[in-house]
């Protein structure tokens, strides 16, 4: 049993929303939140996401903190969150990137009652309406430098992951964030640079979107997600993504010479291989 | 009633094969096929795709032809086609490209028996194992140039597009062939070259790919498509996929430039302005 009773959430988005619901169905505790945006607060409690609002200052009280807010203030706000709980207090985060926060928290009196996590879990709608219980169900979930958290708080943890149905992997926080900016940091620049060209092609003719079939709607999708989460996570792992871009463009400018070309056969072998993707993907 | 009791599809991939089980559905005709590949003729067949095989020369006996194979062999094979069909019949095919194949079919004297089709429908998967008989079910379906066409024979196509529960538009093949390069060429290009980029970085770490939540899975499906349908398509409508390739490394640049420098009002207007394709394909 993992005795938790009071949670406290900081950031009521989808992934703190849905982090609320989840986590209440498999630990009956009272569900505290806290949010910025005093609407998005008021959302959270009219939807039942949180059952009441809770302060910094009383933390204290809490066994379990989920801190799902923006990265560029996720060290920030640990930090604070850390100065004010309790001994057995545990406190995760759910940010996409995770080395510029565990260098922040490294000398932390408490750094050891905090865990670094990245739920591999989202989709393209955001704020409270868009929390739903089973986000994170059979979804990955990356805790980094996992040696920093204290090994009872580290085994709370992973059981209230396991009841979540998450599958846990552990990794070092500068690997992650170097291999999430292909992964998923550049999936989504590529997916919002590709709304935005076609955008602005079609500014004036709007029925070519009669055009759009599900192939471009899929490759689209992450073009709708928020800006206030995806900006600082981009500027946070500036170079790594810079990195994946120059790689990205290089891989575009060479096939487009080779349309140019009319070189077929080096078209067709360059789909073929990248064909492999399935494979690699159903493995996983 | 369109009295149509044989029909003969040229090509039985994913689009030919998922007509002939459409087209069967609806009308309860015949169903020959023809494909240059001996493996996919033998599966289509024991899949029940199609009733028989059919040859070119045996094509007067039909009342309806589908010609579903790769863009660049569309207007010769057409051509043939036109030249053994019967006074009445209608012909039309699917190529992702239109005004090289209405250019090239031009003053053929049968050019008025001929429909220029692009259903927008597709999945990632290819040959006559993927197909199915609902794939255009709610699908656009452009005409491209239809007053080159028989007007009754047009009016019989509509019927039958109608029944397959698929929205038609008309336009012209110039103008599609631009636009069409736009909202899905390119998608299939970012989304190739995305593939192909993280899988270079990634080969010796395959384990990397845990890391892939279904953002990337959705963004890089379009890379598991057909090499064999989408070189030539790249090939045929170089001018307009080149132009498009081209702003959108202009945009990608300048993101990577606004990343490198930090500036994230700048970036976050982008991506908040381009969240407006939800609302955009929301209309459509």
């Amino acid at each position: 049993m993992h005795h938790i009773k009071h949670i406290s959430i900081i950031g009521l988005g989808l992934l703190g929303g849905s982090m609320a619901l989840a986590l209440r169905k498999i630990t009956g505790a009272q569900i505290y939140g806290m949010d910025q945006n005093a609407h998005h607060l008021e959302k959270a409690l009219s939807l039942g996401l949180i059952d009441e609002p809770i302060k910094l200052e009383e933390l204290h009280q809490t066994d379990l903190v989920v801190v799902a807010i923006p990265v560029n203030k996720i060290a920030e706000v640990t930090a604070q969150i850390l100065d004010q709980i309790q001994p057995n207090a545990l406190v995760f985060d759910t940010g996409s990137i995770k080395s510029s926060i565990c260098e922040a928290l490294k000398s932390h009196p408490k750094r050891n009652q905090f865990i670094a996590c990245h739920p591999i879990a989202g989709t393209e709608f955001s704020g409270p309406e868009a929390a739903f219980d089973t986000l994170f169900e059979g979804k990955k979930n990356i805790i980094c430098d996992a040696d920093l958290s204290r090994p009872d708080l580290l085994e709370k943890a992973l059981l209230l992951f396991e009841e979540l149905h998450m599958k846990t992997d552990f990794m070092n926080s500068i690997e992650h964030d170097k291999h999430i900016a292909y992964v998923s940091h550049l999936s989504h620049i590529s997916s919002f640079m590709l709304g935005k060209t076609v955008m602005e092609i079609e500014k004036d003719e709007e029925s070519i979107f009669n055009m759009a079939g599900s192939g471009f709607e899929s490759t689209v999708r992450l073009a709708k997600s928020s800006p206030t989460t995806w900006t600082p996570i981009f500027i946070e792992n500036k170079a790594s993504i810079l990195k994946s871009l120059e790689e990205y463009m290089k891989n575009l400018n060479e096939f487009a010479e080779l349309i140019e070309k009319d070189n077929f056969d080096a078209l067709y072998k360059i789909m073929s291989d990248t064909n492999h993707i399935r494979e690699v993907l159903d493995r996983h």
